[in-house]
């Protein structure tokens, strides 16, 4: 029997993955899951991409070009136009979701056994897109006592070698809701221009932002025009995640010639979600209105509630839909699958995911959590609840 | 400015792309071009699959489970059975389009220098996908003197090395059109046990055979169960390359395991493809009947015109939707650069993909052509004549 690869047995398996079985023992045995793991919004995606394949007039569901459909390229530039960003059609190739666009960026900019910065935690698949590569991840800790701020400056200086040929940022951030201010971010210029990196940027949130706040992209820092590389895609922004539709961007002509090269061994991004996500941009501002207030009241309602449970300590996030809390237990892992398979409260448990799978550095994160807030309010007031029901009992409790 | 990676610049770009400038300035000429370079067909999209986008009735467009809806990958064990393959749908990880299949395989089986035999002329994005894996093909030649059959195994046994962990196959074959037979099937078996390697077979032309042939599944091998993946799609079987949907097939449990883990890094495949090729399941066998008798007229209209053409060799091949051809002729890149840049008769040219992209052994192919039938027969009739009139009088041209 032939041996699979190495990289095979490193790429790390999915963190929130590992838990569905004891899911779904919960389930068998009549218990309801609150399922406040997951990052798929339960918001309607909007009637226009539905009504796009309603009204679907094509006789043969071609190919689109490598970089996808011209006149989706163009409407997502005047997309950009809207939020002061000025993008053109041949700085954008669509991708499979972000996570193409992340793994063409890496593949393109970094040679095995470069080594990237990223501050922690961070979106757990970053670390398979890596590892795909055959690239280092090397972490520095944004700690949940600043709320998840960027890291000091230094701590920067500190992390990077010949071998750092980039830094990545996701904002506003999944898994701590953190938004980086216009400041934040022209200190990561810095840094970035100092020791001429790429700056690898993740804003698929760049819409939720709340209490007044604006998002600032890092396409709008002067002088990085060569540095900057962009992740952004449809899956959240129009609650759409199945489109698969995404997009790498960047002013660096080399790094998108290479990045074409990529793409075009991959022929195309999906047609259908592209013709829906082109449609999505007729998408009335009432939506996102709509949808931001929803998100607000979500997050108003976890991080209050959260915060009333002794010995919690939850952020108030600017953006996104997620909090990272830190809880008086003992290990996150063992505390989620106990959650599953050991405890309910009037036959109700919920499902978090361990921070641990959002940290690379060995034993962080053992005592933090992520909430996505992707249920309705009435849903989530009563999973806090029964979350502190649960600490009141759990065996391996610290107060 | 940061450097680009080594892997970005060693990424090969696509042979045919490199003429499309050249195939727009003839257009701009007013010259017509008929396009005989494309794998994409003109043959429409059965109803079924466009009907399900018009009576799509969802609220959110949600994820898929990352190995693909449950209920399309139960379909598929379906079409299988009546195909006389036994799968299971736990063998089975939908994927967006065979491209990302073999990703996911080549990362999950094979190292970073590890080595893959492949029987040249291939399909040109094996070489991408190669490149991106950091993994070295090995060509062997199938000659076109011998219509392009298995190279004998003496060959193989030639290119084995300590390193080599695979072969691969793509049956019926792009770009020559030829069909496996099952005794030469039965060969690879025999030297796939013998140095224990994975078998990979790209079967995405299952369906088109020709002169009463059958095409025989890598997965009917028998004692290959731990050996073979393989690699399908939706795209050319039912007329419709855009939707993204293909699939990684293997009864090797620790390979489906691995390729689980990149398949959750990327969390899942278009949703709106798998609802389409799901319904593509109802297309009742005379689509097929009918799609076969018209590439098999067509197939005979080029391989007949072609073999009138003086100095001209065209095997007639059994499978898919290309022949690669002998044009006597110096140089394959040359020369169909030639016929959109300076030739044209009667307003009219051809652009043909050279077949130097399809061969890794430097020099091979150089006085090969693919040609694409998926023009209609009278299109082909006089392109044919086109490319005869321009060998009569390319500066190049050996006889």
């Amino acid at each position: 029997m032939p041996k699979i690869s190495d990289k095979g047995r490193q790429m790390p398996a999915s963190p929130i993955r590992k838990l569905v079985p004891y899911a779904d023992q919960a389930k068998k045995r009549g218990v309801k899951v609150y399922h406040l793991n997951i990052g798929q919004p339960d918001i309607p995606t909007p009637q226009s991409m539905i009504d796009a394949m309603h009204k679907l007039d094509i006789k043969v569901i071609e190919y689109s070009h490598s970089a996808g459909i011209l006149s989706y390229r163009e409407s997502m530039c005047k997309y950009y136009a809207k939020h002061g960003i000025e993008v053109h059609p041949d700085e954008i190739i669509v991708t499979a979701g972000a996570s193409e666009a992340i793994l063409f960026a890496v593949q393109s900019c970094l040679n095995p056994g470069d080594e990237i910065i990223i501050p922690e935690p961070f979106y757990a698949n970053y670390n398979g897109f890596a590892t795909s590569a055959g690239v280092k991840v090397k972490p520095i800790i944004s700690d949940i006592d600043s709320g998840f701020a960027l890291p000091p400056i230094a701590e920067f200086e500190k992390a990077i070698t010949p071998s750092t040929k980039a830094i990545m940022v996701c904002n506003p951030n999944n898994p701590t809701g953190y938004l980086y201010t216009k400041e934040e971010l022209e200190t990561l210029r810095e840094i970035v221009l100092k020791h001429d990196l790429f700056l690898f940027a993740d804003e698929v949130y760049r819409e939720f932002c709340y209490d007044g706040t604006t998002h600032f992209s890092v396409l709008n820092l002067e002088g990085l025009e060569n540095h900057v590389v962009l992740f952004d895609s449809v899956s959240k922004r129009y609650s759409a995640c199945g489109v698969r539709v995404g997009a790498m961007i960047s002013r660096n002509k080399e790094v998108m010639q290479t990045a074409m090269k990529f793409a075009q061994a991959r022929l195309s991004p999906p047609s259908l979600g592209q013709i829906a996500s082109q449609a999505a941009m007729a998408t009335p501002d009432s939506y996102f209105t709509e949808v931001i207030e929803e998100y607000k009241a979500r997050r108003d309602t976890v991080v209050k509630a959260m915060n009333q449970i002794p010995g919690v300590l939850c952020p108030n996030p600017k953006g996104a839909f997620y909090v990272t809390a830190r809880l008086p237990i003992d290990n996150s892992d063992k505390f989620c699958q106990w959650l599953l398979e050991s405890f309910d409260y009037e036959k109700q448990t919920v499902m978090l995911a361990p921070a641990t799978g959002f940290y690379s550095t060995p034993g962080a994160g053992t005592n933090e959590v992520r909430i996505s807030y992707v249920l309705n309010v009435g849903d989530l007031e009563q999973s806090i609840k029964v979350l502190g029901e649960a600490l009141k009992v759990y065996p391996g409790r610290t107060i």
